[in-house]
């Protein structure tokens, strides 16, 4: 199955080597590269193995359209680096590929939280697969295990901790440090955006309560429905004073149907360190799902990292593989 | 499609009371109950919504197999009381309907932890479906999850808080009640076996351990094969000195591949109660994965009742529906 990337971080490059590592059990082949930086790769058709995982780029092709035809791909990824205002330009991207009837899967929370409708119908009517595991809970199977495990389940909302940043920065001021030196071990350990406004505003947080909302509930709404307040005022002092306390805070995203609509909001909420959301820590992240049938169940990512998001993608990648050549 | 219930207890009335109400949408048909202590009950043929909700039981029938022939059914679903020492007559059960080229789900984790392989084997021989997702997480996917969700993922071990009983002993003595306090609350909860050391001894979570190791590592063992000591030895006295330092106690079931087989555990725990592992309270379970492609994940289920086994066994007959109607 040939396969186009758009995009080649951290990401696209932990994806092309355990697409490596699995070509014996799932013959996938990455047909072309296609990046804003180095320029676009496509392999020759012959090529068996696809594009090495360290490619010769040339000049970037005029367009994602000249691309994708160029790449002769089934599937295209879309792993562009995010615009976490607009969503953009990857929701051009999957549009595009959409539209030239490829099955698309993405790691990019944007086009899920600000136009996931749009994108899910235009996969039905083009009757090709849009999958995106890796936007929220980086790899863990949270949108999956809804829709194939969970038949007859309503989600009524959920409860989320999701955002990595604001965990190290609370957990640096519980030990004396300032909330600079926090975000600065966040940047260090490769989680805080380049802006890290984006995760301490709660906006991080905002993106992924939408795109949950959007798949799981059917919201269709944008972050910019979301009512987001982030850490920005809570001080050392206040974190230690709540620490000796036996509480601790984390940065919650909460979802629940309301009259004619949706509540969804992000708050630092004061937890007591017992309860199960204040139980991860780093990059560990918990999603609570509130259902009808199934009461209350949630799923747990421990420490995960570049390789899990890169996962996500393969597992989406071997459901299209499942469903074009049959299992 | 036809289903036939063995066993007609609490799960089985809450199955029943949900296949009624989502028979618009998934039209499954109870066609036949048989329990040992109330007999038999098998509906007419033409009965387009099988049998009431408290049918009337008439005499057992001589044998499973005469039963099953009844019933017309298509779907075995075994649901007799556990006999945790053996697994049986659960497996024989499970064996006999296997043999007549049944579907078969179970909430029993007495076959899974006894007689899995032998049984899911014979499935894929006679290429019917053998389901279970209910035995040990109470209907929150874990099975399916692996399974359907987690493809090239192979499970190197798992850590998981899977006995209610001994939670609320635990909760009960740090509260300063007495360890016989604890489980009669637990029995008063409906939660205890009829003989509570089944709990307290940790043979219920060897049992679990013994089912998770079966289908997640292909370990082939019994419970006997796990290391299961219970809360047995501790004392109300150590309980609260232990939640005064800030600590507590589970009973957590560990599994790891081990040189040349399987180490599989099953201890009283302290924990920081800040552990993840220590998070969940009354019924609520935890499971966390270890995985080589996914790290570390897992799945929690918060404060499940009778209901959410019945919907564990419902969203298994699903899976079944879809394979035999196409879905």
């Amino acid at each position: 199955m040939k396969i186009a990337l758009i995009g080649y971080g951290n990401v696209g490059q932990a994806l092309a080597r355990l697409i490596r590592r699995q070509q014996s059990e799932y013959p996938f082949v990455i047909s072309g590269i296609h990046t804003a930086r180095h320029g676009t790769a496509v392999c020759k058709k012959d090529a068996a193995k696809g594009l090495s995982l360290t490619p010769r780029f040339g000049p970037a092709m005029g367009s994602i359209e000249d691309f994708l035809r160029a790449s002769g791909a089934r599937v295209a990824v879309e792993l562009t680096p995010l615009n976490p205002w607009s969503g953009e330009p990857a929701t051009s991207h999957i549009r595009a590929a959409l539209d030239r009837g490829l099955h698309v899967v993405t790691a990019n929370k944007g086009p899920i939280a600000h136009a996931y409708a749009g994108l899910r119908d235009q996969a039905t009517r083009r009757g090709v697969l849009f999958r995106f595991e890796s936007t929220v809970m980086d790899g863990t199977p949270v949108f999956n295990l809804v829709r194939r495990n969970l038949p007859a389940v309503e989600v009524l909302g959920f409860t989320g901790v999701l955002n990595s940043t604001t965990k190290i920065v609370v957990e640096t001021m519980e030990r004396g440090g300032t909330f600079e030196q926090g975000v600065e071990t966040a940047r260090r350990l490769g989680i805080a955006e380049a802006d890290a406004r984006f995760d301490t505003d709660g906006w991080d947080s905002a993106c992924k309560t939408a795109a949950l909302a959007n798949v799981l509930m059917d919201a269709g709404v944008t972050p910019q429905a979301v009512s987001a307040r982030g850490i920005g005022r809570i001080t050392p002092e206040r974190a230690q004073e709540l620490s000796r306390s036996g509480k601790t805070i984390r940065l919650v995203s909460r979802a629940r149907s309301a009259a004619g609509g949706f509540s969804l909001r992000v708050r630092a909420e004061v937890l007591e360190k017992t309860d199960v959301l204040a139980s991860t820590r780093g990059t560990s992240n918990l999603l609570l799902l509130h259902t009808g049938l199934m009461g209350t169940l949630g799923v747990v990512s421990i420490n995960p990292g570049v390789d899990q998001t890169a996962y996500g993608v393969f597992s989406d990648l071997v459901e299209i593989a499942d469903a074009v050549y049959g299992e």
